[in-house]
């Protein structure tokens, strides 16, 4: 247990490989401290190191998350500047897709913690909040907590 | 910055704190790891010590990520057996509330990752997969992606 216990990122990193599950796997991806944020961050339209500086990260941190969002293929980096060259960071598609993730956290935080909220998500159409809940994938309609099953597969 | 870069979890809690944001205070609370895989436990049925032990976590980190769940109402202690007292740890209205994150973790890992997946998650009534989407909370109808308008609050 000890041996674990101590285990450096890396290690943790592969063994949270061999659990078979997707959830350990989006985990061992984007569940480092900062990494969600800065994901928020370019969902609300950051794009450059300093847009993501805003939030209080430490630039070294910043810095090897973004490398790492990039390598994962949830950012895709684009120089805007030549001389020096200097890049932005956006969302790919896989980067977009993360903003189920990103707004059930969110979702989650508005019921249950207290304190601000300084950004807005709506409906782009009338307006309105916009909030994650679960579907069918057969009937397509929305399907409350309780009606979802979720046990270990046979 | 390397002040802030070596920051104790302790000061980096309290650093997130003062970030105005449901995601970062969401974070605070279930962000390290571990904590989301023994949600998802509870949530797929586990109670028991050994149950969660059942993933691979070793008991220090177990028994401390318990202690925590416990203390922010995800958990509840229930004893089982009276000589000696055992407990079995129930997840709470709170802790349930945190199925669409750990159901949105998953449902991007099964889209982005490779590798098993030995649990179902399926519509009770219909036997059918369930998935997390977003939600108009004015028209109660699906929300596509690129429909949604996150910003910086004004």
């Amino acid at each position: 247990m000890t041996q674990v216990a101590m285990l450096s990122d890396m290690q943790r990193a592969n063994l949270s490989a061999q659990i078979p599950c997707p959830i350990a796997r989006t985990l061992e991806i984007v569940g480092e401290w900062w990494t969600l944020l800065i994901v928020r961050d370019a969902l609300l339209g950051a794009r450059r190191f300093d847009e993501f500086k805003a939030t209080g990260i430490a630039d070294n941190i910043l810095t090897t998350r973004l490398k790492k969002l990039v390598a994962a293929g949830i950012l895709k980096k684009h120089p805007y500047q030549q001389h020096p060259v200097r890049f932005e960071y956006v969302l790919t598609p896989k980067g977009r897709a993360l903003a189920p993730v990103v707004m059930s956290l969110r979702a989650w935080g508005k019921q249950f913690t207290k304190g601000p909220d300084l950004s807005d998500v709506t409906h782009a159409a009338c307006g309105h909040d916009v909030t994650v809940g679960f579907y069918c994938a057969d009937c397509s309609r929305a399907v409350a907590g309780d009606e979802v099953h979720a046990a270990p597969a046979l």
